[in-house]
């Protein structure tokens, strides 16, 4: 489909929700975008993302103020708070920040809610493009379980389609390249939100820009895995990911479910990376202002994870405040370039907590990530044979750089608890 | 309890559900009270209920207008549309309807949401008694799944049970003797209410009248008979009922599972009546104004499982009118002795569609109810050394007031499908 | 109903399973019966239970050895294995036993698995009182999930409620007081066994003999309270009970949820006493051969709320080996009595881990139960107008035999963590 | 996975069970394989399996007879019975039938149930190439919700994996190509048995033969699409499927929630084709001996669908009695191709039960399969460029085997209820 053409490769970006909850500024927006171009660009990093709630003037933390006034134009359409986007004054919505963001080479994305203002359905405002008014298209029982802001639309209705295209021919003014739709992949109280998901792709195959599309929050049920490849470009595979072992451990389970349901354009998400910075405005994942409380092998573990099973790379953490090591994780090229290039990413094997993945890539290389999630120090081994086929001379360490000779065609590695080791056959 | 004194038998009345939907008039009403004064007083019917979205000026049927605006007093308590109950005008309320039933020896009654009006939070408008404004106690993800008009209240919140007292505050000045509360008992997105259920007893506890609680909408689940039974007057055991035989059917299933629920004072509630002229202005049960689908034997049916089970009897229909058989089902003295005077009852025996109750009064007389809700003529035999443990030697036929000797203990009668015999012995 | 009048009472005695397993001896149970007789009769306990597998020749602990041969007479129904009971030699089943347990004027109870053995099925062995075989009557996808000697039976086959009937007339023969019907009320595969339980009801009906019925595992739906009510004299609402706090704590939402399921003959089941020494051939309740895990605190907690709610009362220790604390537990008349003589239990009050039940008598006595099932020190007051209604000068305290003048009809307790007070009020 | 290699096509042949139920018998199977050999070989069919209980004597129609005795070989193995397979004669097995089939150049399927005989584990006997007895291995709870022949497998108990080791060594020593592995993809009571799947895809790798393996029953969970597709040459999607409309409508949805996830060997199956002379001996389905009750409309919308998805084709009927309009469904050239060599199916369109598919092929074809499943006469229309993405003057039918120009790069066509085009674009 067309709009796979959007994201050939999975999307690798920043985004302010894991450091800055729902209230990131403008200053800061443009402290990462500045500080991605000039290091991180170069490694592929491109898209900056304003996580949620930018039309409320007030947002304090990652916990929603239910029911307050959001920034809204005269169609019900939400518009940055100017407060803290100075740059949106006189009604020029997120346009200059995305102009500034482009002046860098870089993607610009923004988050949304499903469905239409609770504020505008109960004062019934005006659509653009219909007579019909906002309380028209609002489906009275369909509400985000963990945020007051939207109700969902009820796409049988007039005007409800119109109300769509709208959004997106806001956001194609303000020529924004990403849109990370939430409260719509999967929803506690009624599921997915099939209906919605369709409206959408059509809102943004109507409003003549390329714009990659994101559905959250997870865990999005397998069930509907046809529905979400063809119509989005990454989904939410989990629920939110946070710096815990635990959420790490389950990931692998997730991936191993989800492994045939990538392609061309369409990648299921196992969320943003909880490293470097966070929390800084966030009470989410109950950590506080910290640096990710993931040990550095298990940041390697997830790198690799995420890497070989080619899901976005969405870094959470305030980017400006970066250490040498967590630079270094998003700088490895040898890494990325799997992310990247390679497919066919399988579990081969999975006991006692031992877990080898492997893919490949069009030039005859196979790679191999060994994992030892278990709480204790073990050896995994593979026999070449089964991950490519064919005989392999040398071991290529993608972290540490390094290569060594195979014996016997299989390798074996001593691997302490939660570490694992990334390789490539050649 | 003390509040079980309130309800010492289960209550009869007329509700304005079946017959207007959510459309109801005071003139309507006064003359469904007028012709129950007139014609079922002496037979016990004392209620008059108005049920749902008396607040809303535009409604037109039993389809709820979403999102519309409702009358509202300073304090964010709903109060009646003054062009559907004229005699509301001047901030008077419901007293002066309250006063006219009142004069005619009859109790009034209405019906409220559970929660606080949306258009309350969504303006954060004022409580009383409390320095909290609505939007503080709302609680963000409650809603009703059919309705539009109400968020739940959050318990855990300062003012939370404030609003709730000033409400029955109102219907305590207003002298309302009946509240049926409603999205309650039941809730197809969370299961029962618990927290706001006890919220209204203390809030009927502290208003200082003596107020029937009623919950719907069923069915209110098993699992919580404890609390219902402390907390209520009567709860619905079913989901709305209409004049069908299926519905019927199935209400037997409901009777025996919640027989042992009942106590003076709490009652599970088998729903109103939906007999004589009903569905006027109400779309609700699929059929339009009509006369009640039911056939008589399915009335009979239906009025005596009520009257053994000891449901609360709520009418439908439009009394004023009635037919002379409709009047007859309501006014026979020796069924409705059952419903007011008898208690322990239980079905005793049901096979092949078969089914029989049974039931005793203070007086040593033994009363059973053999039906035949098999869709072919059945011959029900009893064995009365089971019903009563004692000899019997007349049998009282109590909707045709005569009387058949017995032989060996024993009755025996051939049934038209869905029709029943409901008997005395002394 | 008739069965009713056989435990008119909630049932008192002692049980193989906490302190054997599958394993009880002969001498095991009559050593008990013994300390029974001596130590505990006069105070109202009166059942002897051997529990599970008593066909089992090798059974080790409370381990079952699954697809084992078992014990079984030409019509397919278990006997005891002769090894661990020897006084059934000769064909003479429980007879024996029963008549030792009845010289001491003590009644003896056995526990059964629903269904028909699978190994009578699979040789399509005899049934008494009917042409048709084992195999004929089985159903063939019911089994017990926790347990692999029988097959459920289909109570729609000819000959089905024939072996039923043979086996309680068995059990008459041996002069059976109490069964224990087990895998039925409650099933984790298919929820509760509603047609063998009335098979089991019409059984006992049939057999001559009044034989008191429990009904296991829980924890029984209160979607199906009717028919157990109908059915049973005891039935488990919870699932296995150990010596663990969480569980004890647990129970007191079981029993408001129960608490009015009761009446005279009928009585929800908090299963056994774990108390004494326990564990002793059982691996269930993770504990090994030992003393309750329990403080004296809460065992006296279990004690009162037991006696309180009026379950069963079954103690699971070895009785010889009962030192005098756990004696005295067993022996104070004034909690007894309550156990014995009181009706009306409910939970009053519950806030914060401060729980309150009440119950009166019929000579005008009130009781009540203060819990601190918190795990810090608690002051739980209550105002004695709440409890009856009336004024009291003076608390009995039941456990210490004390009494204490109260004032302002109010009452108030310092409580430890995890204890209570029992008192009563004239 | 090398096993993929065993299927790079979707499965096509013949299958006793829509037929014959349990029941068949080597001349009718060796009947309908010559019937294949002659009629249907050319065109790809070549699979002939023999549905389950082949090991039972008695079987009389598609009603297993519960727990009767099953032909066993002394290590636990059941083995055809020899009044229905009379070549297999002094324990020579499957040997000779599959002989037979081989001789006509066709393969030779078999259906087993997971899991280990009843009858084995209540004798406890013998295993091969382990000490360890039947009683050691099975899984005490782990039965079939539909059939009593069998218990499940412990695979953590030792012996476990060398009794399917065994049962798959005696099916390569017998010659079977083709196992359809029942009770396994999906049940009731347990959902997907995983870990029996993986140790009956280790026992085919370690049997030295090329075994296509089949799952059974559907549906099979999505939630397990990656196990069952590594592990799997074909699983069911789909519960038991017969001639009824509401079945063939339902599994468009199937079909679309399973349409990425196919690939060379590894096949989501829609299940037998019920066409042609049915249910000869067999009562499921509910139609008894009949032709299938399909229209021709119907049958076509059938084989279009299966074909252009690429679910495996396994003929229901009794071959030998195909009318010319059956065998004319299963010669079609060119709708085989599609089957055999498309690739990239998928649903592009779906609105008021219109459904439009499409795939392709590497010779640059694309193919459409316009579909009205309401049951009014329709009109679908498809823009070609949603199809391939290029210009096409030319539609060729499948069915009719016909052409006609196309104007505007638009094709439309009025479609009679339950029908459809099958089309192809060069």
């Amino acid at each position: 489909m067309k709009h796979h053409q959007f994201a050939l490769t999975p999307p690798m970006g920043w985004n302010s929700w894991d450091c800055y909850g729902a209230t990131v500024r403008e200053d800061e927006v443009r402290g990462n975008a500045k500080y991605m171009a000039e290091n991180l660009k170069e490694y592929g990093w491109e898209y900056v993302v304003v996580d949620i709630q930018w039309s409320e003037s007030g947002a304090e933390s990652s916990v929603y103020r239910p029911f307050v006034p959001l920034e809204m134009d005269e169609y019900s359409r939400l518009v940055p708070a100017e407060n803290r986007f100075p740059s949106a004054k006189g009604g020029k919505g997120f346009k200059p920040l995305a102009d500034y963001i482009h002046s860098l080479d870089l993607k610009f994305g923004i988050h949304i809610m499903r469905g239409i203002p609770r504020q505008a359905v109960h004062r019934n405002t005006n659509l653009l493009g219909t007579t019909k008014g906002a309380r028209d298209i609002a489906r009275p029982n369909s509400i985000c379980p963990w945020n007051t802001d939207m109700y969902g639309v009820d796409m049988t209705k007039e005007g409800a389609q119109a109300y769509y295209d709208s959004l997106f021919q806001l956001y194609a003014e303000w020529e924004i390249d990403f849109v990370k739709v939430d409260d719509i992949a999967d929803s506690k109280l009624y599921s997915t939100h099939t209906e919605e998901i369709r409206a959408i792709r059509k809102a943004i195959d109507n409003c003549g820009r390329e714009i990659v599309l994101s559905l959250s929050p997870g865990p999005a049920p397998l069930e509907h895995a046809s529905l979400l490849e063809e119509h989005a470009n990454m989904w939410r595979m989990t629920d939110d990911y946070w710096d815990k072992w635990e959420l790490l451990y389950d990931m692998f389970e997730r991936c191993y479910k989800w492994s045939k349901n990538n392609g061309k354009g369409y990648w299921p998400d196992a969320d943003m990376l909880p490293l470097g910075h966070i929390g800084i405005r966030s009470l989410d994942g109950g950590g506080g202002d910290r640096w990710t409380r993931f040990t550095k092998d298990e940041q390697v573990t997830l790198m690799t994870l995420w890497s070989i099973f080619r899901s976005p790379l969405m870094f959470g953490g305030e980017l400006q405040d970066n250490d040498e090591w967590t630079l270094s994780l998003l700088t490895n090229e040898e890494v990325l370039y799997v992310h990247q290039h390679s497919y066919g990413a399988r579990q081969i094997y999975r006991e006692n907590d031992c877990v080898v993945w492997s893919a490949r890539d069009r030039n005859g290389n196979t790679f191999a990530a060994l994992f030892n999630i278990s709480d204790e120090e073990t050896t995994v081994s593979v026999d070449l044979e089964e991950l490519n086929g064919s005989e392999s001379k040398l071991a290529r360490d993608l972290w540490n750089h390094t290569e060594a000779p195979i014996s016997n065609n299989n390798i074996s590695y001593t691997l302490a608890p939660h570490s694992c080791k990334f390789l490539r056959f050649s």
